[in-house]
């Protein structure tokens, strides 16, 4: 990699996360990351949602790809609540999630399993299971978000 | 599902993009989701070329997971630069994806490639074949910035 390309990648933001140990440079950097993750995420679970739901053609190859999309993301966003990124970017982040980091984490593992759960009911092409499934999930998310996310 | 949850549903936007076949109900939507996507996967990324670079220390499992990710996130942007989302929200997307399909079409393609061997390159735990993978994927990054992306 010589300095030219090095600078082009900084001049694109991917180098801009570089130095030491931190994960995220600035606060902005980690807010703009879990939103990103949580964008992609509640897009592929929507499709599913609207699937099991009649709403759109139910297919049980796309139910199953989505699936996976969305559980691989639901591991993503929860690194990104860094204490310092409280505030910053257009975060909707409650106070909450870092005063009360216990029933936060908990929240987010009940999402995780209900993901995992939903990506174990698309593999069967089941659409019943898959509805009964997201479902669960879609309440999940809503605890979560009616706890630690403002309007 | 209840009504209840439903408008809740509705109400986070995660069943805003319900109606129809079309993967995006509007343009923003659409452009809102590639520009996350490609946040998930240049901040993976540039944590694998950090590790290569020696700017921040080297671990191969974290450059494996990294690797996974990015791999996984390389598929999912280029179904959103549809028809009518040339122009909206703050995209930078030039023209010419629009105007020159083919050749959007190829540095997506070289892109996911690069990463593809990446990811393989990352399972082995070699920094020096991690560090060549992560600069060419790098170059495939820069080269399709340049043509379809302005600053």
């Amino acid at each position: 990699m010589n300095r030219k390309t090095l600078t082009a990648l900084f001049a694109m933001g991917i180098a801009a996360s570089l130095p030491a140990a931190a994960q995220f440079q600035k606060p902005e950097d980690a807010i703009h990351y879990r939103q990103s993750a949580f964008t992609v995420m509640g897009t592929h679970f929507g499709r599913i949602y609207a699937m099991a739901n009649g709403k759109i053609p139910f297919d049980a190859a796309t139910a199953q790809s989505n699936a996976e999309i969305v559980a691989m993301m639901s591991k993503l966003p929860y690194t990104a609540f860094t204490p310092g990124s409280e505030k910053g970017g257009n975060t909707k982040a409650k106070a909450e999630v870092w005063s009360q980091p216990d029933k936060f984490k908990a929240a987010a593992q009940k999402m995780q399993e209900e993901v995992a759960k939903l990506n174990v009911a698309a593999k069967t092409g089941d659409i019943a299971l898959i509805k009964a499934a997201s479902g669960s999930t879609a309440q999940a998310c809503k605890a979560c978000h009616d706890d630690f996310r403002n309007e």
